[in-house]
């Protein structure tokens, strides 16, 4: 079910033309999903330098520590390898690395994703010296999901739909956050390895398996779109705003629902009722030739209408993929038109300190002439209610 | 238990006097634990840049986006918060950056982590212009642990016993790592939770609980030193390779032992043997003075003696504390001197394609005369025998 060794070499392809556009004789890529993106080579960001080089004739190259080499080498992506036995070392790995950049003979204006590999974890190292900014490049690249991506993020969906499915089931007054999320998450994951089987990566640099959580979003404190967890016991009348995901392959989709624990008060009902007002809204305005502002401003539009200000923290919604987040916005800063094949978030949400959270969000995929939801969790109040 | 203001503000003085001693206005920081460590405000990067900003003069300032504005505005380290609506936004967040900068009073040479906020998640942005980097003397400080921060990685290191004491409970032939895996650490991270109470706090970017795993490095499969998780089925005569941590606070202790299922056999026993030598040497080694090279060389004299060099993978170890790898490194690349406060994880390891993979873990913090052991798990054979 991964992408195949065919999309990625056209992937490589397409990034080689652009390079080779902007009168780039290659680039060097230090960012772990961008080398992923090219090569299918997966790894977990340390302090020990990984780069992806690639020229602009389509050669590719890999700067890996002696960990690495054997699954370097065995990567079809590459035909060059250059590698140092650990960081710090005797010899600093950026040697390497020029070392490698000229093996692929890269010797005119070089692209680069950033300057030099990011100081984490504890590393230190030079400049790249003259470089050109080429994240652009690959981010526009990574923009536009191509049918084997898409059919990731929908099995990325399936799961994040059964463990928000157990989460809502297990969630009742008296039981904390911590208990539900992991016997949730635990039996959608066991379920997802069972199903697919020995074959199955998650390949993220975010998450381990599929899961289903609150994130501390529970009554008041779902006013805070992004609270950390904080191991609540629920209470009746608690407003909940959930968040579901399963990593496949290192792609990811993005599931939240607004619950009630409980009948909804008719404040509870007025905001649930305004924030599925809002999603229909945005999803309703996306489609290929918009540009990704016009819906963050029909959006905008309804809070005017409504007096909802108030209640507003953040845009409609983003691109989503290798990354949980990633570009375009739907946001009134983002001129990127919409096109096929984009992915995103539809997520616009409504905040009252005294009652909570609201807010859905869907993985929305655009398709030729609008779009088609990844996502089919309910989203109705009624279905949304827990009964006590 | 966590840091307090008297800490963060001591650490801040710490780091303006540093700042003034390079001829530097102040300094942006954009690396969340960097913030984190000053400030003690803990958030998960994303695609809206959030830095933290100090004057020479000992003042900080925050730039947020919106949704975190109250929580920066009662963040004691910060006597100004410069905020932005969303990203992208109308008007791009570094312009909020300068307006931070200016009313900081930080007009002359400006010090940073970093050219500017990451191209993570989707953002995009200018650079700083003119800039010094100064992570090395952020990275020099955080190197010295306080009492209060030992005292944060000995509560993980408690935890991370309890889950790894599970987990070595739990396995045995037939079954499948990810069941051990989520046993043990759900059960754990529950008893921690239980245990601490609801004043407990993760911050933590990698981890949300307590956890022990293996990481797929089981059996021939543990001869790679990070491999990933493939939900293998335990079978005797396994070799296995643990992990095991907790998140407190934001700092991170780290436990790995190796473990045979069912009586080793004489290889197993000659390489386990050797590991156990290596590790032993490695810590009689550490001490206030010695350079962290001549750690690595010691072992490496270890290797050379008994003609193990085609078995050695990687260096001796690392500092951890807020990062779960950080700087000084046990490497001979690495002229740090050791020094009281240090913390370091202490894992040569052996590696056998046909046999697997050798280490063990250990934390240990540097005293005024030698080490503590902040980990105190069994290290020898026979208690880390699997009894069939």
């Amino acid at each position: 079910m991964r992408i195949d060794d065919a999309e990625l070499a056209a992937r490589r392809d397409s990034f080689a033309a652009a390079l080779a556009g902007r009168g780039l004789a290659g680039a060097v890529l230090f960012d772990t999903q961008y080398v992923h993106y090219y090569t299918g080579f997966f790894f977990i960001p340390t302090e020990r330098p990984i780069a992806f080089a690639l020229a602009a004739d389509g050669r590719g190259g890999m700067l890996v520590p002696r960990l690495e080499l054997e699954h370097a080498r065995a990567n079809t992506a590459v035909s060059e390898v250059a590698h140092y036995d650990e960081y710090p070392g005797e010899r600093h790995p950026m040697e390497a690395l020029r070392e490698l950049l000229a093996a692929l003979g890269i010797r005119g204006a070089l692209g680069a994703d950033a300057d030099g590999y990011p100081w984490v974890f504890g590393y230190r190292g030079p400049g790249l010296g003259e470089w050109t900014h080429v994240a652009d490049l690959v981010e526009d690249q990574m923009a536009i999901k191509s049918a084997a991506e898409i059919e990731l993020l929908r099995e990325s969906c399936k799961w994040a739909n059964l463990a928000h499915t157990l989460l809502q089931r297990y969630t009742r007054p008296g039981v904390s956050e911590t208990e539900v999320e992991t016997r949730a998450s635990t039996e959608a994951n066991a379920a997802m390895l069972d199903a697919i089987g020995p074959l199955y990566r998650a390949q993220s640099p975010y998450y381990s398996g599929a899961f289903a959580g609150y994130r501390g979003q529970i009554g008041r404190n779902a006013a805070i779109p992004h609270a950390h967890g904080n191991n609540i016991v629920f209470q009746a009348g608690d407003v909940l705003v959930t968040g579901a995901s399963a990593p496949v392959w290192g792609y990811h989709s993005e599931l939240e629902r607004t619950m009630v624990i409980g009948s909804p008060s008719d404040e509870q009902k007025r905001l649930f009722d305004h924030m599925h007002a809002l999603q229909t809204l945005a999803v309703d305005t996306i489609r290929p030739g918009v540009a990704c502002a016009e819906v963050d401003r029909a959006v905008r539009g309804y809070y005017d209408q409504h007096d909802l200000w108030e209640n507003w923290r953040h845009h409609v919604g983003h691109a989503i993929g290798m990354r949980y987040h990633e570009g375009p916005f739907l946001d009134r800063g983002d001129p990127t038109e919409i096109r096929p094949g984009m992915v995103f978030t539809v997520e616009p949400g409504l905040y009252s300190p005294t009652v909570g959270g609201f807010r859905h969000s869907d993985t929305i995929a655009v398709t030729g002439d609008g779009v088609e939801w990844l996502t089919y969790y309910p989203r109705d109040l009624e279905a949304l209610t827990l009964q006590l």
